[in-house]
Parts: structure tokens; sequence; C-alpha cells
């Protein structure tokens, strides 16, 4: 599994994996969070491997759903985004003294606002 | 229907009215955002007028669900009102030149990342 796409997952299933069953949730933990092989889940939902398997890619799908429809991830990474170039000026403004950077604090803080 | 109730419809709906059908979404706008009569959707929907009304509430539940449950409206709230105050504060900043509101804001950005 690739770093982005665990990544992705990890982002999604914060934001909208209450709206997974708890069966679900327990199964995709397991799995894609805790690192536990199909083979193990399976066993242990005494379910087959392949039923594990399915199951994963219906959540991942659910959950890519959820965001194509709601758009929360996005305009969540976006605001933390913003939000770190406001820090990083403030910090900026308060070692140099330079008070322009305060100016586009408030345009940040606008655009935020705005979102 | 009271201001807080249609400004808290409108803020869950605004967040969540995507996961609703689009029939669902159609007649949930034509009475609660486009004022509407029960009676008049009933007619134009051909469902009857207690239809509609029982349409509203589960529409309604299901919004009131969605936040219960991912919780991100209070968290996009809280995110405003804390980059209103960062905005407050490089203002008074810019005009004032006291540069202790510049830690303040770093400290409310950092909260920000926080949440």
């Amino acid at each position: 599994m690739k770093i982005e796409n665990i990544m992705e997952q990890t982002l999604l299933y914060d934001f909208y994996g209450e709206l997974l069953t708890d069966h679900q949730k327990r199964i995709y933990e397991d799995v894609v969070f805790n690192d536990l092989s199909l083979t193990e889940v399976a066993e242990q939902e005494g379910i087959s491997r392949q039923g594990v398997h399915d199951m994963i890619r219906r959540c991942d799908k659910a959950l890519h759903g959820y965001e194509e429809k709601l758009g929360l991830v996005a305009k969540f990474q976006k605001t933390r985004q913003l939000v770190a170039e406001i820090r990083r000026l403030a910090g900026e403004c308060r070692c140099s003294g330079d008070s322009s950077a305060l100016t586009e604090i408030e345009h940040i803080a606008a655009e935020i606002e705005s979102l």
C-alpha cells in the first residue's frame, strides 16, 4: 500500500468513518490501520478472505463517495493550509517587526471565512 | 418557524444536503428555503400534504443524524469563530502597533490546526 493511499484513507475515515456500520468500521480499522492480513481478519470475523477484501473496497468506495458529494475533507485541508500560512506570517512579523504581514493575515482570514 | 431553526436547517443542509436524494432535496428546499406551503408542494409533487410534512421531518432527522455522527458543522463553526478573532487581532495590531497580539494569533492558529 502506498503512503499517499494510507494518508487519504486515514483522512477520509477520520471525516466520514462514523457513517460506516460498526461491523464495517471494525474490519476497515483492522485491515487498513492495524495492518492485520485479510486472512487473519477473515478468520476472526468468520467470513471469507474475499469477503473481507470486498468489504474494504466497498468501504473505500463509500468514503470516497461521501467526499465527492460533500467535499469537506478538501475544505478542511485548504483551511489548515491557510491557517499554517497565517501562523508563519505572524511569526515573521513578530520577529522582523514588518507589519505588512498583518494586512496579508487579514486577507487570508477573510479567505478562510469565505470558504 | 423560529429564526434559529432556519439557521440551523440552513447550516445542516449546506453541509449534508447532498446526502439526501434529489426528490428529498427538491421538497426540502421548496418548503424550508423557498417558503412554499405544504399544500403547494403536495400538489406539485402529487403526494399528500402529510407526506410532505413527514418527508421534511425525515430529512431534518437525517441531517441532524449526520451532524451527531460527524460533528463537522460544529468544527467549522468553531474554526470560523477563531479565524474571525485572528482577523480582529491582526487589525488591532496593525492600528496600535502593539505586537503582543501576534503571539496570540500564533496560538489561535495552532488551536485551529489541532481541531
